[in-house]
């Protein structure tokens, strides 16, 4: 089953259904071709409404034991906790925008079996130290990978029609600058950033680090960067955007930890781009160039770098605002407006 | 009465408790400066939720005799039947953001007194030809101010907390960089547009046509570029940002009429500039340089150039999510998570 085909009549059908509406032709700017987007995507020229979910994939990295980040790996359960409890940025963003929440362990380091409201499918307690090799091995990846596709099933079942992926995980900036870097091309130089807030020394540090594992890995395939470098998480959101565009249910990525993963996805079928929207510019060095390297341009940029989902959580409403004007406005027709084609 | 003023004690409380929210330090990136903004300017540390009040103000001009619009006069009327009518982007929008909308008829052309659920306040059937002579009286330009600062405060006394001014008047992007080249000291050639839609010899005529009014008020003061270039409804904005801002309310900028309007109303006051947002980047040329004459970042850029305050409507959900953020995460110490001070 390959990704699934867009509908560029309909596409054709929503961008004529525009140019009637009582606005000058073009004057909403992107928020009309998003409207088209959709369109194209939902195979229908007046799009539904969006029904979004947001599934947060939580793991650990072993390569937090370079010091490569500013908090311990203990704070990955801990947020986890906070999830479920409804405290954390991406709680507020999903009650805010009225998305679904999913909170899934797919590899963290401490045994949070016993928290309820946690979707337990635990594949490792973390992984390995990606300096010295692999991060998983491939049995995990796949299982990994797995765990994601089946959050997105589960999502597009329930009558969601635009998925998210979230990312908690303390290390993943380094695996997703690996990943990044691998994958688009770049240098480290380029995409290692200050994570969750790291000094000039650590960064130069993290730097180092990312050289060398890049260096470890340099004669691996391209499919196998995410099983030497990434982390569990990364893993299951490859496999949720390969079964979002599977599916046919559109995808809204969030920031630098979401980028790489949709570069594995993309490298998977390059088609899975068509189902792929970017929400936002993350303030971690190097997204700007991932999106770049997807072809991908963002809706916004606020600096933010919090990870979760939050970025992508954030821009829903741009995007539910483009639909309900494309779906409520008058027509110039309808409304008994003059249209300066007449 | 002065421009009311900001506290920044409350300033200072609110960035001290998002250093207290389970994110890393700044990782919201503008979400945590936009919560403080609003916290000085409510004079609490969490701010309240906003409640957002629209007024679109509606006048015709002159000028549209020198051929400088895609659309005749004609349409602003009927413009503020759609608006009533529920059928516009901004409808769309204020009802999506629960926002309050208030449709102002300060200059439309046509007679439109017996439409129901406007708000009656023609100062003058449109402007003259403000290539010619000067746009309105003193006395008119008073009056027209008058109607936008009545409109803030019953805004204000209704209990809205952020207010948005909205334009519509066929011909006032020609106008609006009359005055944004005066007040801002830009070149026509910089701030000129397309408006609704013209073509390029359109658009050539259009600034020649503002070079050859800017010439004609060379030797007027700045304090008297609106009587003499402005629009009605331009008047009325600046009257309603001069009387939020010392009516202590919270002012969300739109896009090019609303950024000329702003220039006025700060060059009477320039501390209202500190009662300021801006929302959007509006594809209108000079909407840039005009923003950052007042020294205003926006938040969004989605080339859009509708007018209406539809840019600004579209941005409320990111300032109702800053808000929601700061008020209802957990901290750290709540959530039981480390923090990497400790």
């Amino acid at each position: 089953m390959g990704v699934a085909k867009i509908d560029m009549e309909m596409e054709q059908a929503a961008r004529e259904h525009q140019n009637h509406l009582t606005k000058p032709q073009g004057a909403l700017g992107r928020l009309e071709d998003i409207a088209c987007w959709f369109a194209a995507r939902q195979g229908k020229a007046i799009p539904d409404a969006l029904k979004p979910h947001i599934c947060v994939f939580a793991a650990d990295h072993g390569v937090t034991q370079e010091g490569v980040s500013a908090y311990p790996s203990v704070v990955t359960g801990e947020m986890v906790k906070n999830f479920v409890a409804g405290g954390a940025a991406i709680n507020v963003l999903a009650k805010q925008h009225h998305a679904g929440l999913s909170i899934v362990d797919v590899g963290v380091l401490t045994d949070i079996a016993d928290i309820e409201g946690v979707y337990h499918a635990k594949v490792s307690a973390g992984t390995k130290n990606i300096l010295h090799e692999a991060a998983m091995s491939l049995d995990e990846y796949k299982q990994a990978m797995h765990v994601g596709e089946q959050q997105a099933f589960d999502a597009v079942k329930a009558g969601a029609n635009i998925l998210i992926a979230g990312d908690m995980g303390i290390g993943n900036t380094t695996a997703s600058a690996c990943i990044i870097c691998r994958l688009a091309g770049l240098e480290p130089e380029q995409v290692v950033g200050l994570g969750t807030g790291i000094d000039y020394a650590s960064h130069q540090h993290k730097i180092a680090v990312v050289k060398a594992i890049l260096q470890r890995v340099k004669d691996i395939p391209d499919t196998d960067v995410i099983h030497h470098m990434g982390g569990l998480e990364i893993a299951a959101m490859e496999g949720f955007y390969r079964a979002a565009a599977t599916l046919g249910a559109p995808i809204l990525l969030d920031g630098f930890i979401s980028t790489a993963a949709a570069l594995a996805a993309c490298l998977w079928d390059k088609d899975v781009i068509h189902w792929m929207l970017a929400s936002h510019i993350s303030q971690e060095k190097g997204h700007q160039l991932a999106l770049h390297a997807l072809g991908l341009e963002p809706l916004l940029n606020l600096n933010m770098r919090l990870g979760e989902g939050s970025g992508a959580a954030l821009v829903l409403p741009l995007l539910q605002s483009a639909i309900a004007l494309h779906s409520d406005m008058a027509t110039f027709e309808s409304a008994g407006v003059t249209n300066n084609d007449e």
